[in-house]
């Protein structure tokens, strides 16, 4: 899995039925700055993830990817690839609190 | 998923019995510009997909990738790993449509 | 799926058993270039494929990856992550053919 | 798989179901530097794996990524693409110890 | 599958019960050089494998990854992406021999 934040959404009419429903949200990864270890930096890439949590805008989230993104109620058997399973509340670094939600 | 731009088309009459009369598209994903947030830019790769959706020259499509491609009533059983899902009508990135397919 | 030029191949006689007989052909992944749409590139990686088709040297053929790769009657229950699925006849970009296995 | 050093955790309270109480760990994949073969050096990315095997802060860990990560009694059905599934006590590289968790 | 040449070992013993026994092996990936294709160059990157078919520290060797390294008898069901299913003789590009094992 890999931590990303939120940072759009995807709109698609003309797609696959079983598609239909389902929010589509953009995410960019995030990784801890091997410069700065004190905090999270965007790598620069774009997915496209289904929400299974109710995420919204800027929040950082967890994401799985793969045949594993089809392991939850609402995926299953959907042509997804990745999706979001989590809201992070804190990433802690070598006893250090680099990310909170509530900041 | 990732977001890609139908670049062209594969030709191949010298291949595996259960793809045949599959429409095969060349695609390049598409990523937000880190530099200027408000665009999409291509990464300069290629990959071959198999269309789902009917999608068409310059069009901005979803892509599935991995065995999760298999998951639609044209792919099931295809040794294909990566499909074109949907056809997108908007990207929207921090409160602004930075893509709309209308333009 | 990627498109890819065969480069060579490779001989290994102990292995497991199941891969008796397999074709193993070396490929390097192609993409349009970036810098001049009207033509293919090399990537630089090097693959191992199993060929399913009868593809020989310095052809230009599709790669199918992953779980997909077994996905045919040569590869089923093989432990094989790459397989060759077609011959490119064709490869169409932007209404011009950039790649025609005549030339 | 690959080597990797525990360098924090990630707290999720709203979260899928299924992954209530599992200890999520972020990880940084480790490679013997290119340019000194005596040594495991840090690649810069950051991952988030479910333990299996009760792994700490600054320990050498063993991870499988994919399907494969839920191969373990912990794991099974669960939406998760990368698994601790070793503490690593050594790695030995051209006939010389160049990790050991003693050290 | 991917072309490497086996670099070490790794001793893990704190580790999933399914794990037991299984040797652990550190890989670097290959590459046909892409100034000088007569030879075969490191990519420097580690991965670590199971051995399936008694490879030695030195040789060149055949990996399969992700769900495919599971398709041997001896991985079944084990919790690995990554397995060595042949130790390559020779590799053969453009109708040279740009390795030999016997060299």
């Amino acid at each position: 899995m890999f931590l990303a934040r939120v940072t759009g959404s995807v709109v698609s009419t003309q797609k696959l039925d079983s598609m239909t429903g389902r929010k589509l949200l953009t995410v960019e990864p995030m990784r801890i700055d091997p410069q700065n270890r004190d905090r999270l930096i965007g790598v620069g890439r774009t997915f496209v993830c289904v929400d299974t949590v109710g995420a919204g805008q800027g929040e950082m989230v967890l994401i799985v990817q793969g045949s594993s993104a089809r392991m939850t109620p609402e995926t299953e058997k959907l042509p997804v690839d990745a999706a979001i399973i989590g809201i992070v509340d804190t990433v802690n670094v070598e006893s250090k609190t680099i990310f909170s939600a509530r900041d």
